[in-house]
């Protein structure tokens, strides 16, 4: 997506450990009409997919996935980081490791909120080395749901998540694809 | 508002410590109609107000920032909780409490996000004792910018952080606004 491309370029840096800081306009401050393009893009992308639940994992793909629902009409699911006082009855959980802060959690979800009938949109702002979307993806295992795709603002494909899914056969599409950040320069596979 | 105090009577559940369970349509799962619908009331309420930044704090609140901020046309920030490897330059830092996980926290937002010429509305989706938002409005007297006001979802007026803001002659608008929870009936203070 050239929008968001030329956003990245424009105003994206490329930090030690391969982490892309986007925070002006992703996800700390967010443009909210990149937000909204971004999630037309999704929505345009993944049309007549019987798609009926938008979900995503806390916190900053939050944004992402509530502008994909508002545009979708399509109710939103987040799972949290653990179990709070907030999720009661019966829970999903799956171990997840979080790359970015170097620590373990569970991802919890209440189960009747993701059910067998269900056909889910995963959703996320970036996929690096897949962990958060694997684990998302095996709540909505757990669940009996099916799943009709991943979609994220900004792939870095050369940390491998994204294609580990698409091994698996999963539908993924990212609206930045990143195929390397080497010396602090950033280049895109294709624009979509 | 009229819509979300049906939602809560007919699908909140009153757990113990006071916790009123809105999973299913605002802080696990999301209907989005709702939610937009609740962010076109509180554009309404700060109409002509001169708002430029919309602000938050990860993780429950970011949906509700999102839509207000896409319906005002206007940029979302969301405080982080915590220095993660994502917030680099320099932060501003407030501690907090949060009383539903009962754990202390650093809530922290890059300087070059929160200027003195922003006049900021502050959001969430629960308002009760007021921990976060007062963390939230110290962010914003810290940066040298000013204060709009603060519109929350659902405050728990009983729990007296939404009053204490007010004596501080902080604007706070609540789109239900709960009197009081006893023997799990919830009753309303008015309707907006």
């Amino acid at each position: 997506m050239k929008l968001l491309e030329d956003r990245i370029i424009m105003e994206g840096a490329v930090l030690p450990g391969n982490v892309l800081k986007v925070g002006s306009f992703l996800n700390q401050k967010i443009d909210t009409k990149l937000l909204r393009s971004m999630a037309e893009e999704t929505a345009r992308l993944y049309e007549g997919q019987g798609i009926n639940k938008i979900m995503t994992v806390e916190a900053s793909g939050i944004a992402f996935a509530a502008a994909v629902g508002m545009v979708m009409d399509l109710p939103v699911l987040f799972a949290k980081k653990h179990q709070s006082s907030n999720v009661d009855g019966e829970t999903l959980a799956c171990h997840a490791h979080s790359y970015t802060h170097n620590t373990d959690y569970n991802m919890v979800v209440s189960r009747a909120y993701l059910t067998p009938s269900d056909h889910v949109l995963l959703v996320d702002d970036f996929l690096a080395n897949g962990a958060a979307l694997n684990a998302l993806t095996e709540l909505v295992r757990m669940s009996g749901a099916s799943l009709a795709g991943v979609a994220v603002c900004i792939e870095k494909r050369f940390q491998g998540g994204g294609d580990a899914l698409r091994a698996k056969g999963i539908r993924v599409e990212a609206l930045a694809l990143i195929e390397s950040m080497e010396d602090g320069k950033i280049k895109f596979a294709h624009t979509i």
